[in-house]
């Protein structure tokens, strides 16, 4: 759906800019999906075995290509691609197939009923088992195209660099993805936090999300210049003046890759930058970056799969496994932010008609007190058998605060247990009664994307409300700038951690408003830097200044970039 | 489930008054819902007729004691109570228990069975017809007591006034309520917008929901004090002063029954009272009061079981209507909110995980602007008609504007039809970006509802989180003082819709804030418009001030009663 901000309709689009960076090549299409069949005529009984080995060879093909794939490829990518390959074979689905193919129906819808039952099955199971739904089609897709003997649908086989434009990517097409060929990406769906964007960024791919229907013209083979910061798609760039812009777009590349911490501005203003982990495999590597520490350690992705909440000393040996890596710096563990779209089955609540605004974060320790205070205990334990102390202080804090009573609830808990005590600032009335909350904490860390979220009351998820849920929106950055304005006053320390402190353009911004860490996904840091060594902390006021004036988000990032720029 | 900020657990219990007024007697609770019962044992084919025969003659003992309710009582109460008993001859519910007795089950269980399977059904429905599955588990229960000949659960038999106390209370309890003996309603479950809560209002009666499980201890029999403006339940009042207390409640109440409008402080400061309607029937109740025009009209209550878009001739003939109900005053419009909890059949949106954040109000315009238009067109065609011009303006705001851009798209629509545009103030957003916002409006009017709802980011229909979806969060205060201030700099007027308006002390409040106007339902207007006669401007201005800086909802409520005490 196009935008109601969108600019020149007709040469340049507009979509939401994930991972930055200036490329300009050919468009390439993903190939399409098959159409599915319908159910259609009754295969004889003689045929039906028949009918039922073209699925076995065509699923076989499927997974042994995917399987090969896999082999070639490295880390997560290798991985995502060996699990596809065995949702392909898995036997509960193979069986469903079967049965269809047995029960007198063609192989190809057969793969579509039992596909369509496993995704009602995996929706209602619901969290991260919903998510891989995708799979699901995306297995039924390639199966069916190689029964038909059609292309396999996906990232097609291409001579030189392309830019690739798609609906939507599977995880199962990015894991595959060479970025020597495939430069870019642009897809109508998705948000900044969906597959592809999380994908984009790891690769560290241009790409561009949700820009809307309004990419459909492009062919296959036009010339497209993107550029990943604006999220803009110019189809009638000038080739002189794209090549230069891509020029510059590498060489700031090369900055980045040389970049080394700790971050600071040209003249030397010091900003704190810290990684987000989930385990101890992430902080082990974030500990080879530049990252000064860690700034979220997000503890509820450890127990997504445990049907029973872990005991107080198999936490605290998760919790050691990160402070570890981190063993004489500044490590800030969040407290179980369980619901919404991460339910955890120990902590988890009852149907919501909406569970973004629901019992999730420290909501749900008003009614699970003992879950909050073993974890804390955990914390405390893991902190201390590590021998942390001032030098190296565990901080903790809570999500969802809303209230100054909640803070000092949680605050009161953390301090018993000699812990360092904290507030995610991502409700709204968090911001807003700054004031009222930080006598009770040590310290607060904006959470972006849900600050945006409830800011703009549109849901982070939706790909529709995509042109709203973004962090440049100056009413979002109004309430930052009021939180590091009462942190300043009250001498609390404001960090921000979110897809905002990833954006090196936004974590300028960020610092003229006077945020004093920025924590993001650890190999989003050098971007981050080498954008900050570029600019005085005046240049970084006078971007927040604009930002803060601008009418909408689109207003907000033009105008930056033209302070920046001016500032040379 | 307590609040974190309860105070005094001994003796005052505290939930959130919806209804104002204080009252002392006798806690009564309502007679328990009967025990459910299980599968059990088959019943013999030969005993089966005469077990349906127990159902039968339970269900039709049942109607008909709601029907003669029905008949004894007027207005909506007689409404529900007829619809209630309409339920219970449901042909299709009464085959489902027979189906089920004929298959051998207990006339009891085959009950319970036939109603979850309904349930399910209407909840699968949404929307409105889920609303009615309280009444479906009413009539389950009203049956199954019969048939045990057990005393019909709900509203005990009482000689003299009570309180009544229940977990929560059904559409067939309220409509039968006699409010000479119920003197007052506390219950566990419910919302500030609650059914309960709504009933209390249109009823008049001192009323606190959500007060929790604490009120368990509380036997029938026992003496209370509750206090609906508070929220709070004494048990250990001191029998003269509780008279007393109730004394001046109910000096109060007369001087409300004999308030004129127009509203004004005592000091003379003009505040519009404006009423909330959404159709011509309850336009026209409304200006029998003193509502000096209407505030609110919700257009998409007209049309929530329309399946097909209805044509501008005949939207304008139902806008037609309520302008009418005020040929001379100001009327404001506000366009089709559909969406969320409220779906409008041919404007729906499909599943979204989390609808209150979802594509809703004017964000349904973006993919289907013909709808808004020829909305647009219909309110112009009835004000044209009706010869409305400057002296009785029709005024039009849309629903969930979050940027400038929005407002001033919609803004342009609505001129280019000689409409005075405005918006909502509902997302935090709009009312952060109001310096942006109001340049392209003629007026805003803050919805405290759904501001509260993103502000606290807790869904306002959850009834565990009702102790944060309160208009007297400071938060929320602090966001209308900031759109009042930017509304003066602009010259932009800023009205209030929602319940926050009906509360007497929080329009004082507003007030003081620099609303304009407030419009509430037509029979909350009278309390308000007394409560304000009370007040100097400079009182207000004063508690505003103390409310501001509370650190919560209930130490605001506090802080303004006792400015307002001590300026007498």
């Amino acid at each position: 759906m196009a935008t109601v901000d969108d600019v020149n309709h007709d040469t340049v689009l507009k979509g939401t800019g994930v991972v930055g960076g200036v490329r300009y090549a050919s468009a390439v299409w993903i190939t399409p999906r098959p159409e599915l069949p319908q159910a259609g005529e009754v295969i004889a009984e003689e045929n039906r075995e028949a009918e039922l080995a073209r699925f076995d060879v065509a699923a076989g093909t499927v997974s042994s290509r995917l399987l090969e794939r896999s082999e070639a490829a490295e880390g997560p990518a290798a991985e995502v691609l060996k699990a596809t390959a065995g949702m392909v074979n898995d036997r509960g689905w193979r069986k469903t197939v079967a049965k269809g193919v047995k029960g007198g129906h063609p192989a190809e819808y057969a793969v579509v009923a039992a596909t369509t039952k496993f995704i009602s099955m995996f929706e209602a199971a619901g969290g991260i088992i919903a998510e891989r739904t995708t799979d699901l089609r995306d297995i039924r897709d390639r199966v069916i195209a190689e029964i038909r003997g059609e292309e396999e649908p996906g990232l097609p086989d291409v001579a030189g660099q392309v830019i690739l434009f798609a609906d939507d990517l599977s995880p199962a097409d990015t894991a595959a993805l060479d970025t020597d060929l495939f430069v870019g990406l642009v897809t109508e769906l998705g948000g900044p936090t969906s597959h592809t964007a999380i994908i984009a960024r790891q690769l560290n791919v241009p790409c561009i999300v949700a820009t809307g229907a309004s990419i459909k013209d492009i062919k296959s083979g036009e010339k497209v210049l993107i550029d990943g910061s604006l999220g803009t798609i110019d189809r009638n760039a000038d080739e002189a003046e794209a090549t230069k812009l891509v020029e510059d777009s590498l060489e700031q590349a090369a900055k980045i890759a040389q970049w080394k911490g700790p971050a600071q501005t040209k003249d030397g203003h010091r900003v704190q930058l810290l990684a987000n982990v989930q385990d101890g495999n992430s902080a082990v590597q974030a500990a080879k970056t530049e990252a000064e520490g860690v700034g979220l350690f997000r503890t509820e992705l450890c127990f997504l799969s445990a049907t029973q909440e872990p005991s107080v000393e198999e936490q605290a040996e998760v919790y050691s496994k990160v402070l570890d890596a981190f063993p004489s710096s500044k490590v800030v563990v969040r407290s179980l932010d369980a619901g919404s779209d991460k339910p955890v089955p120990f902590a988890s609540m009852a149907d919501e008609m909406n569970p973004a605004l629901g019992v999730r974060g420290l909501r749900i320790a008003r009614g699970q007190v003992d879950l909050l205070t073993r974890q804390l205990d955990a914390i405390a334990k893991a902190s201390e058998d590590l021998g942390r102390g001032e030098e190296a202080p565990t901080w903790v804090m809570a999500p969802m605060v809303a209230t100054a009573y909640e803070a000092k609830w949680f605050a009161d808990m953390c301090r018993e247990r000699g812990l360092i005590a904290g507030a995610m600032i991502e409700v709204p009335a968090a911001s807003l009664m700054a004031d009222k909350i930080m006598p009770h904490l040590d310290f607060v860390s904006i959470g972006t994307n849900d600050l945006t979220q409830y800011t703009m009351a549109a849901d982070r998820m939706s790909p529709e409300l995509a042109y709203l849920t973004d962090p440049w929106q100056p009413a979002v950055l109004r309430l930052i700038k009021h939180t590091c304005d009462e942190g300043a006053r009250f001498d609390t320390p404001v960090g921000v951690c979110g897809e905002a402190a990833a954006d090196p353009l936004l974590a300028a911004v960020l610092t003229g408003l006077g945020v004093n860490s920025l924590s993001a996904a650890s190999t989003a840091l050098a971007a981050v830097g080498a954008q900050l060594a570029e600019v005085t902390l005046e240049t970084c006021k006078k971007a927040a200044e604009a930002a803060l004036d601008a009418e909408g988000a689109t207003e907000a990032r033009t105008a930056v970039r033209e302070v920046i720029e001016a500032a040379g």
